[in-house]
């Protein structure tokens, strides 16, 4: 089954949004079996969107759109798809009621504004959005479906869990497209093809893509099936490629490095610190990300300044001006130093350059040294990383992780259960 | 004049991957004077692709590709074109050349795939691509035109600054689109609208938007002018919103908070650190965005567990046990304390409940003190903030810069110069 998306917004035009809503309905309709085929971003012009509309009828089992369902006049979502399927929009008086309740228990009246929203296009079935005030609506079309969505992520995102997700579901009982996933870490793309090849060639029904994108490699797999039986060859497969790769296969669920490593953290019940010169708080940012890492994350120092790194982190003035602030030795030493200071079992460190200054014949913008402290051991790594400033951050920070949970796994491989 | 952006490639629709090449092309056009009426992304279909073109042949003055221009089979975007346009590919032994000279200067053999890339469309203009191997292409089709732009960000954008825009420029002599833009920060959506509705309502022949993001509120006028003259009008609507918000504009280039606050920091000779509890990182991460940071970041310190508020920022343990270390008490010791630890002449805080745990009956989730320590005085203030654990963290990390830019205003004015 194929779907498509259509994101409705002047604001989505601009140089500074992006329509982010498609990542999560991507994943939704993937998970229900559905190819997301084409993705489309449109202003607040009925026009346009009631255009769109058509040439996705002529293309797509399944068309998604996400907002233009507010109280403006900006907001024309209803009137287009109404006028593009030549059936009239009325008010639905349920609706209204519901939303006048809403406006009344926060203390407001409602302003004549808001009854567009209770506006219903004809046949098409409410999704009504507990989280705000324009519901949802479901829509057959000679045998197409269309769903209409509100904007905001938090009520397209309840409403399609609850509503379309089990609705969709039901649809076809043709082909789906089912798919595995496989994040990978400490591979270079080439060196993960060329060892990949060998094996996913001889499954030529399954597409197999590898994307490398700034902090890991995705390996996915895609394939046509009957949806009332599970494939066997996929299953094969994605086995074959699963021995392969082992370790440096870190998620098959879309996990984050920093989930993993944190649930690794956990389980061995250590604690870790930070210090980050070049990366000043990304490594950090990162880590506490994930709900309760207050349980494994002690703190950590962002040694921006070379004295920082003397007074907070305890490297030697001396050692700064021998080997400079970018060394493995200033690496280790701000690893073994930031985790004494913050009492925590494990210290891990970063310190480079990011550019675009600071680089010197020896030492070129992208070199970047990891260090981490655990045990007894503490040790060092560098690399030279390509791309801008802040891709050598985030190449940076994933390295540090990706390291981390390496050592986390030797570490639990040697201990006794 | 009126653009359409069409990004090709099936790993832009995936659940983990988006098109951000569109953000760097809409400023680009919007500067060149085109409205981006639409944006399309496609996946490697030779269909879809040409499908898309056709529609967008019937709407769009100017229509811009990117990816899909690459070595492989995948890569479809020349073929797709030149299928819509019905006119043949032909090989350009100029092209061919320089690519076999590129790969030999790196010391490999050019496969015989890279072949494909020396492919031109009849009639198109080949733009040069000193970064890569697939050039871009400008073809005319009638009283259109079409770019074709390799996916590669750093490869897009250099074609586009140094081939298109001087030819775009040239397009037309039609009607233009004029803009202006306001970054605003600390009022609300609706005070905001309310204090600039009278103003810009009088002003019938320019759209203007009001749109808040996480980060700040952005203003926008947009205008369709004669290119052969400025607006008076729009000049003039712009001075009176910008003399009704005054310093709550931040920005009117589209610079960001971090940049304003570190030209400040830079033109005031202070230096600053920072205290981060919730935010764990990413008010230093976004300040070291800017090159140049060190010039005036001194550091941080990641007092994410009570015992580094206490051993690294000297918060006594009563105060922690009295207050609670998400409290104003908190906050200010926090900022007097990194700032004293790190010998900086400003020390910035932030503490609060990012949720979605830690919570109490007297301190909601969204709670977050900012502590600020400038020349004799330690000031703090809190605020609840609405929305998900990502959202109070990025909303925490922006009002701290905010804040912190109006006391570096405030300070500046009572210096004598």
């Amino acid at each position: 089954m194929r779907a498509e998306i259509i994101a409705v917004g002047s604001e989505l035009l601009t140089p500074d949004n992006i329509d982010t809503n498609s990542l999560y309905l991507t994943h939704g309709l993937n998970e229900a079996g559905f190819e997301v085929r084409l993705k489309s971003i449109v202003g607040d012009d009925e026009a346009d969107i009631a255009g769109i509309l058509q040439t996705a009828l002529q293309r797509s089992d399944l068309i998604i759109f996400s907002g233009g369902l507010g109280p403006t006049e900006d907001d024309l979502t209803r009137q287009a798809v109404a006028g593009a399927l030549n059936r009239p929009l009325a008010t639905n008086s349920h609706i209204l009621e519901m939303m006048r309740q809403r406006f009344a228990a926060r203390g407001f009246r409602m302003s004549p504004n808001n009854e567009r929203q209770a506006q219903v296009i004809r046949d098409a079935e409410v999704l009504d959005n507990p989280l705000g005030t324009a519901p949802g609506m479901w829509i057959e079309e000679r045998g197409r479906t269309i769903v209409l969505l509100p904007g905001p992520p938090r009520e397209l995102k309840s409403i399609f869990e609850q509503k379309v997700v089990p609705r969709i579901s039901r649809l076809g009982g043709e082909m789906k497209l089912a798919y595995r996933s496989f994040h990978v870490t400490g591979l270079t793309e080439s060196e993960l093809d060329s060892r990949l090849a060998p094996i996913y060639t001889a499954y030529p029904h399954i597409r197999t893509t590898i994307l490398a994108g700034a902090r890991h490699i995705a390996v996915r797999l895609y394939q046509w099936i009957d949806s009332s039986k599970p494939s066997l060859e996929l299953e094969e497969l994605a086995g074959k490629i699963q021995r392969e790769l082992g370790d440096a296969v870190f998620a098959t669920g879309g996990e984050s490095m920093e989930e993993v490593v944190g649930r690794q953290l956990k389980e061995s019940g250590r604690t870790l610190a930070v210090a980050e010169s070049c990366t000043a708080g990304m490594l950090g940012m990162h880590i506490t990300s994930v709900p309760g890492s207050s349980e494994y994350f002690m703190g950590g120092i962002l040694c921006y300044s070379n004295q920082s790194k003397i007074d907070l982190c305890g490297v030697p003035a001396e050692l700064l001006e021998k080997h400079g602030a970018v060394s493995a030795e200033a690496a280790e030493c701000l690893a073994r130093g930031v985790r004494a200071a913050l009492h925590s079992s494990i210290g891990l460190s970063i310190t480079g350059i990011a550019g675009p200054g600071g680089a010197t014949p020896e030492k070129p913008v992208g070199l970047v040294y990891i260090g981490i402290s655990i045990g007894e051991k503490t040790e060092s790594r560098s690399r030279v990383m390509p791309g801008d400033r802040e891709t050598i951050r985030e190449r940076s920070t994933y390295l540090a992780l990706s390291w981390l949970r390496r050592k986390l796994m030797e570490d639990r491989s040697r201990k006794p259960e």
